[in-house]
């Protein structure tokens, strides 16, 4: 009998069953979803980090997740008043202690009121907590300037990515070529391309344009459209403003362009703006596409179709943990947003503690209030902070040879362009890992540096790129920069 | 021009532009979930909750929702312990406060300990925190004496549904003939239904023992098996035990049964065991499948596949809204354990409160501990009231000529059921509403009492039913079954 026979033939030797779920019967489309952001490359790290730990030998001391938008496991401290008052929530008794200001007892009393039977603990609603869904409208009504916001187009969620996929769920209908088409950006943020292999959507690629600080062009989203159009059905587009992983601050102008593209065209759009409160660029300024749509008037205003995303887990809070978010439609059928309502109400409700974070966000203390200091001063240093990081990355990576990276605007990444020699290229594509991949795995296994390779968010071919966030601590962002600049000059001699 | 032209000719009328989104253009499959336990039946209640604020006169001063089993809802109150434990992972602080239990602190700081930036605002990695992925092996193996369980087979999620419908993800494949059937408990948690239609895989439909307290028999499972074979291709079979709606709990020889059935049919075993701490009729054990599977040896034990399910939601803690849970696989192909892990991880983490609520759930104050006594009285008074409300509400319901209940042994629910006059049933369908959904309508509307009709879980033909949680606090339940028994008799001799 031969060792390795063939898998039928061990079945009938052994007695063993074959399973029921094998890659072979599984799920084709869960097969097909790729998600970069915790892929390959972070289970090394991970298998690293434990290494270190039994004390295994290694070239450097601490492995550094690069690879993650992670603020609080990268060492920044939660906003006080944000965790004042869910601990309060969490545990009421503490509302008779002396340790806790004020405003934050009024804050945690209030929301509890709106919890069933006083507690963090019952079901919410399945849209979220109606006051919280109301203090959300009021929060983007100031943002946008006095733009109205109705709390019923609010729906809290578990983090931005469940609203995200459960708006994509709605949109996916068809087959062949009528199969539902969703236009994302390239570079993008894998849950898009994820989300879509899973739901057996077309993904429509438009191409960021790099030299232009990847700016969108209308342009190339119309060369987008119409090529798809040959195959598929597009339905909607997906911004992300600011960019995730690519950092560009959209103009106002490119704004109200998308949205007379999307309108002409029948596009639902979805604006991912989760980075809102992450602009440090002098000159750029977040413009919400909602309020831009109002601006415009009609027919966009009151015709075009809008889902906008929102989270706690970015911003100056970080509070990446508690998986808090929201989604505002706009211009949503009335019967389309019941069903999706319906949709929502089978998983029962958001996580309440994010709700309550949620809460806190978008009604921060008051210039009044005896807490508002604290929190102004606490938010006050993370962004300033994240700004100069940003100022930082780009000055750095633009001194190394063979490195070029855009400006980062906003959001918490830079994604460089790195040359590759070509014995390296042709090296990765005899171990049958692209480029960046074979690059990046390097980086980790002599730096203990973890980025993403570019090719999990996509960029044009024959280029490569990594993304890398801008959180890790001041002090240990600057030698992890020039570290990185240096592996990149040593692994171009090599391979030159 | 007609008034009520079609609906192209109004658009050529107004200028209007039809919507990219509508319910003609939508996901066909979201369109043909349904959700029973909060449909229209609970928008309803919602709105006379509104109506009675506003001061509109109604019979009854307040509606009683027993639609759905959220025990902190209707008053029980936090078991101590668990919100002490996560108010100090929440605001760290308090580890310095003397109000705080030793045991407690020492909780806090263990778990803190294993999340990034010792932090909860942290992403966990995708499968929930290792730490407490290992606390709930030990739990598993105490609760199973002592078969062995894995960590690194244990999914933490949000909450129990969430890993189901992970699961069912899975193992959704084919078209036609060999689209995946899924065989599912009537009545069922419609979860089950919804998840299926939604992921446009088969429900094929068991039925369980009205006349047998609910018990479930191999040759009803067998032959819907064969009926199913027809048309799609069974993969799975999903066990609720304890039974959601209908409160039985399964003897090891019929668990046996079912396993001996889903190894010669293969079938992938999907246990949904989140009332496992629930149970309460004398003579009955919670019996988890993992063990019966391990106790019968090969092959079952070293190849039939399971998933068991189990949540913070339920139990004698009742924590919801934290939305906390754990799958464990059994003898899954790491193939595809490998793509679970994938998927998951495209939404990042479970909410790290719900792993921390998990956490203690699984590994309670020790007798040694200062928080053993507290813990302990309080688990105890709750799941001795819902011992006695489980008693009650059958002893009520039975003595109500046309209403038959049987034994609720565990989980929380009664799903009595009910006759109903043929000129209700008539009455019923000339408003186009199932008969029980008819009758849970006037209900609502005469007493405030919302309860879920029988349709929304599934029952046999010409049976009506409905579903109520036994929550309620004694004092509020034995006058609502009182007062549900005495509008059956009124809405009987309405119809005769």
């Amino acid at each position: 009998m031969a060792l390795r026979a063939g898998h039928h033939s061990q079945v009938a030797m052994n007695g063993l069953k074959e399973k029921v779920l094998t890659l072979d019967t599984m799920n084709p489309c869960v097969r097909r979803v790729e998600y970069a952001v915790r892929g390959p490359i972070v289970l090394r790290a991970l298998e690293l980090e434990q290494e270190l730990r039994q004390g295994v030998k290694k070239p450097f001391t601490e492995v550094i997740r690069a690879n993650i938008g992670d603020a609080q496991a990268m060492g920044q401290k939660p906003i006080t008043f944000l965790r004042q008052v869910l601990a309060l929530c969490v545990h009421p008794d503490l509302l008779n202690s002396p340790d806790f200001p004020e405003d934050a007892k009024r804050k945690a009393e209030r929301i509890l009121q709106a919890c069933g039977g006083h507690s963090l603990g019952a079901y919410s609603v399945s849209s979220g907590i109606q006051l919280i869904r109301e203090d959300v409208a009021r929060y983007i009504e100031r943002r946008d300037r006095g733009i109205p916001s109705d709390p019923n187009n609010i729906y809290l969620s578990t983090g931005a990515s469940d609203a995200i996929v459960t708006v994509l769920k709605l949109l996916v209908a068809g087959e062949g070529p009528t199969r539902t088409g969703v236009l994302i950006p390239i570079p993008q943020y894998p849950l898009y391309s994820a989300a879509l292999a899973e739901l057996n959507a077309v993904q429509v690629d438009y191409y960021l344009d790099e030299e232009r600080a990847w700016a969108l062009d209308v342009a190339e989203l119309r060369r987008a459209l119409c090529q798809a159009r040959g195959y598929c059905c597009p339905r909607a587009l997906c911004i992300i403003n600011p960019g995730n992983p690519t950092g560009q601050v959209q103009a106002r102008e490119c704004i109200e362009a998308v949205i007379r593209f999307a309108f002409e065209e029948r596009l639902f759009l979805m604006a991912d703006e989760v980075y809102q409160d992450n602009v440090y660029a002098e000159g750029s300024q977040f413009h919400s596409f909602k309020k831009v749509l109002a601006e415009m008037g009609p027919p966009y205003a009151t015709q075009q179709e809008l889902a906008s995303f929102h989270s706690v887990s970015k911003g100056y809070m970080g509070e990446c943990g508690f998986r808090g978010g929201y989604v505002e439609v706009v211009n949503m059928d009335p019967a389309v947003q019941q069903q999706m309502q319906k949709l929502m109400s089978v998983r029962l409700c958001p996580p309440v503690p994010g709700q309550v974070l949620l809460s806190m966000v978008v009604s921060p203390p008051a210039p009044s209030d005896p807490s508002f200091a604290q929190f102004q001063a606490e938010r006050q240093v993370v962004l300033a902070e994240l700004a100069a990081k940003a100022k930082l990355t780009e000055q750095v990576f633009n001194e190394a040879p063979g490195i070029r990276c855009n400006p980062v605007q906003g959001a918490m990444y830079s994604f460089p362009r790195v040359q590759l020699p070509p014995r390296a290229v042709q090296r990765a594509q005899e171990l049958g890992l692209a480029p960046d991949m074979f690059f990046c795995m390097r980086l980790l296994e002599e730096t203990g540096i973890c980025v993403v390779p570019g090719s999990g968010f996509g960029q044009r071919e024959g280029t490569y790129h990594f993304r890398m966030t801008i959180l890790p601590p001041m002090e240990k962002l600057r030698p992890l920069l020039e570290k990185l600049s240096q592996f990149h000059a040593k692994f171009t001699r090599e391979y030159s």
